[in-house]
């Protein structure tokens, strides 16, 4: 254990949970309860009752939003359950409000089918002006937040996929600006074909349309010479969102490519394999809390740009730079659905907030006070 | 629309929902996100997936409840669903935060099926250490709360039955020190036997053992010579919470009455029947907003004690001196049951609260900082 996850423990004992729910005004003397609770509460609740489509306004649907886990994927620790996906989605809920100024409620899920998943968040959120889907295994979760943005009237988002997705697109716009590489005839090789790689993978090819990408699992370079493809891999083949003529390892993956990105396991980027890429190699080593490959070994190897998940090196690929703006604006321009097209300008807004990317900034600082509103302004 | 009501419908609207979620200690810096999210907050999630009965001390859950309605039987506005029963759980969450430092999530639910909603909450339990239900239509909110009790380890209270029980207890209770009757010497006649009625019968039953009570429905007096009993009904009679030897309306179930305790609907008793009780009779007339008589008329029938559910009246009996001080001691002391005996202890302490009980004062004022304290005390 690191002196930070001892401080960090000792911390979330003396917090006891990391959220408080608070009146939005004091409650003092029975004026003030005569008009939040009864008699005056009353008159609300028979208004929203008749008027359901103004509800944002009188209640706290207008600025809330449910962070929602089954615990199956809880960042790289796997599937710890409900539990142990709590403190997670707290944390999460107080970046959406330290951020974005958004209201977030975590819900952590006694049950892991996709079926009861999607049949409880549905019936829970009426409450709610949002659903952050949350640190569930993929390939269920493509089918849950499919299921659910098709069921309900309010904004569904995985962050695990599209959160990382528009960070790194963010990131690889800014990249290719320093390396001064035109996306559209790069290879981009992705380790990891989970929920992040597969988002990341779709969003970027409908940035760039001819950028080359190679998807490579625990198994290899994923084509259709394979028996062993998921649905979902199947699809990015159908899609032609991936290419590939043939099988191979990472190592063959990686030659000649102009990109690397993982999401997938810590060390599986060597450095012979950096030496096969184009000149000027770009590395997204994202796995966490150990990367791929640690960014001074990855140096050595002549990686020219190095992004990593941590926050203790440059280039810091956070998914915080997006979700929080991202409900954000879907709950202000009252948003139904967050769309590819709002993925893509959120990206590029991102991206716009580094005046002159270079190889050590290539995203802006996660405090960095106008990343939420340029992303916010985007969603709609 | 009154012209509270007209504020109410301002205020909402200004605030845009009652709660805010806000994080236990600002997120400024790096450091601080090291430790709230990650890469920090991965040991605590490993920690608490490790030893899940420590999680209340690490996470939310020992100090979070879900306030849980289908929307089935609102305020007295009946059942306007789940987006109109929204502003009253909100409410009620300021409240658990202003009485008892209660944080109290709102959660309301699109459906009304008892299976369903079951189902729903033990899905949701994990992040809470206890269930409010709120709101939810007799008879199946007996059926709810028994199989939620049964199926989890976190206390479940449907509050428009135990609290409201809960506060006219404790009403009862100096009514009957300042008229110098002995409950168990007493009749009392309830008009209503709905969720309040039913468990405001058998906690009195269980205080006063040998206290007479005849229970009315809109068909009159519900004794075992009628036909259209429900099953909640007839189990009053088959447990001898209830006796009648035979049927009758409210009048004459009033006739030689000690206590009236109304939770039917407004203007249901009248001065006539009122007249026709014992002397000093006691009248709690809590239908909401506008009660079984009003207190002018009533005592005009004499009556000796009036209470209502009102502000602008003496006595108020209102839940808010009961739920939040259950649900702060059932977090305090990791109680997994609210018990009889701990609804007993809970009248008692706040019935004990008014040192010199008087005609006009019967219960605590709701604003009574010891009020909470006192409830939480013994609910262990």
């Amino acid at each position: 254990m690191t002196p930070n996850d001892k401080k960090a423990l000792a911390l979330h004992k003396k917090l006891g949970g990391k959220i408080r729910i608070v009146p939005a005004q004091p409650v003092k003397n029975r004026s003030d309860l005569a008009l939040v609770y009864t008699p005056g509460v009353a008159a609300v609740s028979n208004y929203v009752a008749k008027n359901p489509q103004e509800a944002r306004e009188y209640t706290m649907k207008g600025r809330t939003i449910a962070i929602v886990s089954d615990g199956s994927a809880v960042l790289g620790l796997g599937n710890i359950g409900a539990l142990g996906a709590l403190p997670v989605m707290e944390g999460k809920a107080a970046l959406f409000k330290t951020f974005a100024d958004v209201d977030a409620v975590p819900i952590v899920l006694d049950t892991q089918d996709a079926d009861e998943i999607v049949e409880t968040i549905i019936r829970i959120a009426p409450a709610f002006g949002g659903i952050n889907l949350e640190d569930i295994a993929a390939p269920k979760c493509f089918d849950i937040e499919r299921r659910l943005i098709e069921a309900l009237d309010i904004p569904v988002m995985h962050d695990d996929q599209h959160g990382t997705a528009i960070v790194v697109l963010a990131g690889l716009i800014n990249a290719m600006k320093v390396v001064k590489k035109d996306l559209n005839k790069s290879l981009i090789t992705v380790s990891g074909v989970g929920s992040a790689g597969v988002a990341t993978m779709r969003l970027i090819k409908k940035f760039a349309p001819k950028v080359k990408i190679l998807a490579v699992d625990s198994t290899g370079i994923v084509w259709r010479g394979r028996t062993d493809l998921n649905e979902t891999k199947q699809q990015l083949i159908n899609d032609s969102i991936i290419f590939a003529e043939g099988g191979g390892d990472l190592a063959a993956a990686l030659v000649q490519a102009d990109v690397f990105i993982g999401v997938s396991k810590p060390g599986v980027l060597k450095l012979a394999m950096i030496r096969k890429m184009n000149p000027d190699p770009i590395i997204f080593a994202m796995a966490n809390p150990t990367p791929e490959i640690m960014p001074e070994e990855a140096q050595k190897a002549g990686a020219r740009i190095v992004a990593t998940g941590r926050s203790d090196y440059p280039n810091q690929i956070n998914n915080s730079l997006a979700f929080p703006g991202i409900f954000r604006g879907a709950l202000d321009n009252r948003v139904t659905k967050i769309t590819e097209r709002m993925k893509l300008k959120a990206a590029e807004a991102i991206a716009k907030l580094v005046r002159k990317p270079t190889v050590k900034e290539i995203v802006p600082d996660m405090f960095d006070k106008r990343v939420a509103k340029a992303v916010a302004k985007v969603i709609k």
